[in-house]
C-alpha cells in the first residue's frame, strides 16, 4: 500500500470494487531488473496489463514487449513506441494476424513447430524467429501445461526449416513458469537452450539471443526472493552453460512488473453462517472470480487482505464472490483468518492485485460491470 | 444447427468467433416448460444470456425473470416488463441495490440467513421472501458448492424473523445442481421443502411459494432426458410431499432456455506436435477459455464439434485456445476426437453455446476480442 493509493481511495466517491495501480511501483520493479540483470532486455509481458498508462510508462524507461495478439501490438505502437521493440510472442497465430503484425513493421515471432514458421515465411519474409521449447516449470506456483513449446530435440528441425525459408533462425525461448520461486528452475532450462544452440552450430546455423521469459513473482503471502538474486542465478547459470560466448537475452516480466503495483478496494456485502452449529462464517465480497480475482482458482494465489478491524483477533471464513454462481468462491479448501469484528459494508485492500486482473474481468457476468481501473 | 444459423453464417464476412442463437429455438423451450408444467411459472435465469433480443422474446411470451443484480433487473425493464415479472434471486446484495431494485418495483427477493432478511425489511418493507436451503446436488454435472443457501433446519427461523420485521415470509428455494440428469434430485430437494412448509405452519405461517431453482440440462455430448420428463417427475414429486395442498411453484430454467439454441463458429489457428514421436496432435481454435469457452474448466462440459470433415477418419487430439495462458486448454485430460483430414483454417462449429458463454467471456485478455454474438 502506498500513500498516493491511499490518497486517491480516500477521494474517490464511486464504491464499486476498483483496482489502483501506482506507476512509481512499476518504475521501481523496471528498474531493478534492468540493474539486476543489466545486460538482458526486458520485454515487458503486456497481457499482464495491457492499461495505457503503464505501456507508456515503460516505453519512456526504455522497455520492449513481448505481445500475445495484434491487438496488443497496437495498444503498444499506440505509445509511440518503435516496431522494433515489439516481439509477437504467441506461438499459436492466425497468419492474417501475422501479416497485420508484419505490416506494422514487427519482425520478431515466437514458434514452436514448423507449420506456424511455413506461416511466417509466407507473409513475414527477412522476419526473425525464435523456438519455443517445452520446459517442466518444476517449482513454480502455477507450473505451464504442455501447451506452448516443442520438445528441445524437436526444436534444431524448426529452425532449421526457418532457415531454409529464408528466415533468420534467431534463437529460443522458454518459460520456467509463473510464480517460480526455484532459481534453479533457470539453470536447468538454460542448459536445454544450450543444447539447442550447440546443435544448430553443428548444421552451420549460429542462434544469437535466449529469450528467457517470465515466471518472476509477486509476493503475496509468502515470501519470495527479489529480483537481485534472479539477477545473479541467471548470470551464473548463463556463463556455467554458454561459456565466454554468451547469447544476447530477454526476459519478459508482466506478474513481476506490475503485480505488487496495485490494489483492489472491496467492499464486504454479507456475512453469514450456514447453520447455528456452523463454526465457520461464510464472507462474501462484491468482487469474485469473474470480475477480477480469476487467479484464486483452485486458491492458486493466496492474496494478502487489509481490513478496518486488523487488530482484532481473527477466525477462519470462506471467503466468496458476490455472483449467483457456485464456483465464484475465493477461498474454501484453505479457510482465510479474518477478524472477527469484520461487518456487513466495511472496505477491504486485497494487495499484489496489478497484474492479471483487469483483462481476466468479464464482460458482465450476473449484470455486475468490469472491474474498475485507475492507474495514477 | 438451424437452417436459419447456417444461412446467417454463410452470409457473415468477418472471420472473428461468434455465436449465433436461433430465437425459434428459444420459443420451443419455452413453449416446452410451459406445457409440462403448466401450474409453474416460468422465471427465465437471465444471467445464462441477457441478450436484448431473448429478453425482449420471453418477455412477450409471458416469462417472468430471475435476476442477479440491479443491471439485470435495468435489462428486464427495459424490455417493458413489469417489474412484478421479477425476482431478485441472488442471496448476496448490497443494502443499497436492494433499495435500488424495491424503486424499480421489485417486491420478490431470496435470502438465506437472517443478516440478509434485516437489509430487505429496511429498504424494501412489504417485500416477500423466500429462503432457500441447501441442497446436496448429487446427480449434477456441476454440483453446486455450499456457497448458497443455509441448512433445512435453519429456514424456518429466517423466515420467521423476516415474518416478525413485516415482511411477507413467502416460501422457500432449492437448486438441485447444473446440468442436473437425476430426476429424483426434485424428489429429494421437494420433500425438504415441503418440511419447512409444516415447520412454519406449526408455527402459525403459511407459507405459499416453492422455487424450484434451475438445473434443467443441456444435450452436449451425452443424451439427458427431455423436458416433459421433468414435468412428470416434478409432478409426482410435489404431490407426493405436499399431498392435495399444493403450493404456487416457479422454475428458474436458463441453460435449459438457451443453451441448445446457440451455435458457436470459430476457426482452427494452428495443427502441430509437440516432438516427432507424439501420438497426438495440438489443435489450437480461435476461442477458448477467456473468450466464451469457460464452461471447459476442469473439462465439465464436453461440446459436440462439428468440422468440415466430418466422415473422414478420426484420431484424439488436445484442444486448446488461442491465448498465451496455459490454462486456455478445453481438452486435454480426455482428449478429443477429430478428423485426421481437419487443416489450418478450416472453420468449426461448436454446437449448445446459447448459456454462459457470451456473458463468461473476458474483456479482452490478451487482446483479443470479447465474443461476438448475434441473436436471429
Amino acid at each position: 500500500m502506498t500513500d498516493r493509493i491511499r490518497e486517491f481511495l480516500r477521494r474517490r466517491e464511486d464504491d464499486s470494487p476498483c483496482v489502483v495501480v501506482d506507476l512509481d511501483i512499476v518504475r521501481d520493479n523496471f528498474e531493478a531488473f534492468a540493474k539486476s540483470l543489466p545486460d538482458t532486455s526486458v520485454y515487458y509481458a503486456v497481457k499482464a496489463n495491457p492499461a495505457p498508462e503503464i505501456l507508456s510508462l515503460l516505453e519512456n524507461l526504455g522497455s520492449s514487449f513481448d505481445c500475445a495478439s495484434v491487438g496488443e501490438i497496437e495498444m503498444v505502437l499506440a505509445t509511440g513506441a518503435a516496431a522494433e521493440r515489439i516481439s509477437y510472442g504467441n506461438t499459436i497465430k492466425k497468419e492474417k494476424d501475422i501479416a497485420r503484425a508484419y505490416q506494422h513493421g514487427v519482425r520478431l515471432f515466437a514458434v514452436d513447430c514448423v507449420e506456424e514458421v511455413e506461416k511466417i515465411a509466407r507473409v513475414a519474409p527477412d522476419s526473425k524467429v525464435y523456438c519455443r521449447v517445452l520446459c517442466d516449470g518444476a517449482g513454480a506456483e502455477w507450473p505451464l501445461s504442455r501447451k506452448f513449446g516443442c520438445a528441445p530435440e524437436m526444436a534444431p528441425n524448426v529452425l532449421e526449416h526457418a532457415h531454409r525459408l529464408g528466415l533468420t533462425a534467431y534463437g529460443v525461448s522458454f518459460h520456467v513458469g509463473s510464480q517460480q520461486a526455484n532459481l534453479e528452475a533457470w539453470d536447468f532450462a538454460l542448459s536445454m537452450a544450450a543444447g539447442v544452440f550447440q546443435e544448430m552450430a553443428l548444421r552451420g546455423i549460429d542462434l544469437k539471443m535466449v529469450n528467457m521469459g517470465g515466471g518472476f513473482p509477486t509476493r503475496y503471502l509468502k515470501d519470495v526472493p527479489g529480483v537481485p538474486s534472479y539477477g545473479e542465478a541467471i548470470f551464473h547459470a548463463l556463463t556455467k552453460h554458454f561459456g565466454n560466448r554468451l547469447p544476447s537475452t530477454i526476459i519478459e516480466p508482466g506478474r513481476g512488473m506490475v503485480g505488487n503495483a496495485g490494489i483492489i478496494e472491496a467492499e464486504v456485502v454479507l456475512i453469514s453462517r450456514k447453520s447455528a452449529e456452523d463454526e465457520i462464517r461464510w464472507v462474501y465480497l462484491d468482487i469474485g472470480k469473474f470480475q477480477g480475482l480469476a487467479e484464486t482458482m483452485d486458491e492458486a494465489i493466496r492474496y494478502p487482505i487489509r481490513t478496518p478491524r486488523d487488530g482484532d483477533r481473527t477466525a477462519p471464513c470462506v471467503l466468496a464472490g458476490p455472483t449467483c454462481d457456485s464456483v465464484d468462491v475465493l477461498y474454501e479448501k484453505t479457510p482465510y483468518e479474518l477478524p472477527v469484528s469484520l461487518s456487513i459494508g466495511d472496505k477491504v485492500l486485497i494487495e499484489a492485485c496489478g497484474a492479471y486482473t483487469t483483462t481476466y474481468s468479464t464482460v458482465g457476468f450476473n449484470g455486475f460491470a468490469p472491474l474498475a481501473s485507475f492507474v495514477i
